[in-house]
């Protein structure tokens, strides 16, 4: 028997101030673009969507932005979370590697998201907001944002793609305990929702659409906002109290990782966890590789194009420089709902393209076998989104065992698993397949991206 | 908005021995009788079931049993577990109560049960056991004794109360994730489960009649021993590590409790808080009202008669003294599958009897409403068995209100509802009713209690 090493921070010594990676890059990231005029936008643009404390951390250089009081004091009651040694799964791939894993899971919500869904909901309360509408894949931001809705006193309406919402009921449930309501996306409450349900009634949605259906309902009325869960820089810089959390855990354990890995959909969840440790580097600090792990169904890294596209599938947001599939691209219905994201983060894109991250994407059977191998070791049942990351990581320690080397690798555990046993069920029962996109819709909807100069 | 407060202590804190309140009462416990002779037995008439040294627990009248350094070491995953100062609660009930809770949820399985769990699988590992049959109710002790089992290799056989097999099946996928195999109880497995099966094919089963078919197993086979999840001294023991990192966290926030609560299925998460303060309290320590909350569907502690029953269906347990419904009676089938038992841990009616402790009964629909206010103000969403203790918690915090004064009200948050989200579902949709027992059913049980003249 051996057992799992935790390494806990005390409570003082939990981050102060978010990290802005965009600070320490060598070249600056490509501008967003007004999607009528296609010139960069201005804060005013965005002005009917988020609050503009949110709005200029979009666009802020700066190293670090500091976080609220009010913040770090919700944050305090599950942060700072563990980062474990993984003695036990070492052991059982007997592999040299050292495995560690910070675990988001310890959130009330169950993953990662209200790291920024907190900070969200705040910021907008701050400006008097009294609703706040958004998108919802696997159902984990949504939860979380319904949870940080229930804390600030803030109406939630989630749009959630309707395959998910029909794989995930309990996820809704949770959204519904914490009071928020939740309709599947493609829905009849906008015209996004409406034209499409128009031409296939039975669309099982995708996150685009749901971002679309949620902006529509932002933009119209003052009292309401959007909020969106990934994608965007002042969601991936609220994430990065991850990283920052795991360098001082990592210190502790006296170590320091070769490989950092986070799975990736949206960005967030693997920017939170890599950008501290390729920001140490860019400063002149030890060089660790990082692995974004996305999935082969929907594989925006490793398959689509560097390009301006909008966020949504009605094209209501600004474009970004991102890698994308076409804003107009399906991914098949597989059962990690929050890796289902045409796009890509545009700073996750952007240190992609300069050389600072690698990317690898992976079927999902092999990624249930890493989760099932993952949870017999450690007893956690990981996300069937953090299984990606699971399985890279267990790959990484196969290798140091063919390599005959040690080497410090280090994940982030995104969320546990618990309102996904369905997709386990199905797993056991052999009725997963693996999935592949359809080649001929992706070069559709890569032919439809906009033509853009810049 | 008002933070949570945590209260966290230093691994280097955690408790390094049990405490075993046996040792501190002014009257001992009745002796536990052979089935057959009705004489006190020894421990080779446990044998056949247990490892010596969980026997010699169960027996101890020590003041400390000493926690081995294997559990100690797997504890650390998730122990010291967190006691939260609930402002947010307090806040929303507008009461000038302090309210705490420690909450077990953040163990891998999510309950309290793994703190005995991981102990049993130890010992008996030790012993040389392969096999290890149980039953579960929710499914919250099949899942712990599953994750356990995986830890030390050990495989798990779990007897799966039927209406929670079919009410809860991710919780039983769970129990397959960590590797051990789940069947609905009763089965066909056994020989007291095809008797029952023979008068009701579909009978919905209980945990007496799953007790009795798990304990079959384990008597036929010399590599397989039984487990029991509560009721038993040694297990009500190892629950002892959540009162003893709870005293240690109000001493950290300069405070004691008037009044602490657990919910009692059969008795474990109850006495693993209320315990160590009891024994304070007898050892010229302050004085706490200690209250055992329970379904009033299956009211043990307020319903049933103090007498020598067996502990399951088929009556191949030895007898104890208890509060009891009687062996053979059926509670209906509501959502907290986990307090469907019909004695109680001998040991807490000991103190029941002795004055130690208060007993009150709740019906269901009252006990979501508590939940669901508590997740919307907390975060945490509490599994079904955990809200009775929630909804006693908030009584007292109402009753200080109208008193007027501020008492310290700590209760066990025994688990998360993360597999219980049917039953959420089933209360937003109306759909839950307040049963109540079977007045007749029960007076048949109780009248068809064994004849001990002890």
């Amino acid at each position: 028997m051996t057992e799992s090493v935790k390494y806990l921070l005390d409570e003082s010594r939990m981050p102060k101030a978010w990290y802005n990676l965009v600070a320490d890059l060598p070249v600056p990231p490509p501008p967003v673009l007004h999607p009528g005029t296609l010139q960069p936008i201005g804060p005013d643009d965005l002005a009917p969507l988020f609050p503009l404390s949110l709005i200029m951390q979009e666009v802020t250089t700066a190293c670090e932005v500091e976080i609220p009081q009010p913040v770090r004091d919700i944050y305090r009651q599950w942060r700072p979370s563990p980062l474990y040694r993984a003695r036990r799964l070492e052991q059982a791939l007997d592999t040299p590697a050292r495995i560690y894993y910070k675990y988001e899971g310890v959130s009330p919500a169950g993953s990662h998201k209200p790291n920024t869904a907190v900070a969200q909901a705040f910021y907008n309360k701050e400006a008097g907001i009294k609703r706040i509408s958004t998108e919802t894949g696997a159902g984990q931001w949504g939860s979380s944002l319904a949870f940080a809705g229930a804390l600030f006193g803030i109406d939630v309406q989630v749009f959630m793609v309707r395959v998910s919402y029909q794989q995930k009921p309990y996820r809704r449930a949770l959204m519904e305990t914490y009071g928020a309501r939740c309709v599947a996306s493609p829905s009849d409450e906008t015209a996004s929702g409406r034209a499409i349900l128009a031409k296939r009634a039975d669309h099982p949605g995708s996150l685009g659409i749901a971002i679309s259906e949620a902006v529509e309902i932002a933009a119209q009325r003052d009292d309401t906002n959007y909020a969106l869960g990934s994608v965007l820089n002042h969601v991936l810089l609220h994430q990065t109290v991850i990283g920052l959390e795991a360098m001082e855990q990592m210190a502790l354990a006296n170590d320091y990782p070769d490989v950092v890995i986070g799975c990736a959909g949206g960005g967030s969840n693997f920017a939170g966890i890599a950008f501290p440790f390729i920001g140490a580097q860019l400063r002149g600090g030890p060089k660790v590789r990082a692995l974004a792990i996305e999935p082969a169904a929907c594989p925006t890294l490793t398959r689509g194009q560097y390009a301006y596209d909008f966020g949504d599938t009605a094209h209501l947001t600004p474009l970004t420089k991102m890698h994308t599939l076409g804003s107009t691209f399906t991914p098949p219905g597989f059962h990690a709902g929050g890796l289902r994201y045409h796009g890509m983060a545009p700073l996750v894109s952007h240190v992609k393209e300069l050389g600072l991250i690698e990317a690898r994407a992976y079927h999902q059977i092999g990624c249930f076998e890493a989760g099932v191998q993952f949870a017999r070791a450690e007893g956690i049942l990981p996300a069937p989104e953090s299984n990606h990351a699971v399985k890279a990581a267990i790959d990484e320690a196969r290798r140091c065992k063919e390599d005959g080397v040690s080497r410090a690798i280090l994940f982030n555990l995104s969320g546990h698993g618990h309102f996904d046993m369905q997709a386990y069920m199905d797993y056991f029962a052999g009725k997963l397949t693996d999935q592949d996109y359809d080649e001929a819709e992706l070069a559709t909807a890569l032919s439809a991206l906009p033509a853009v100069a810049l």
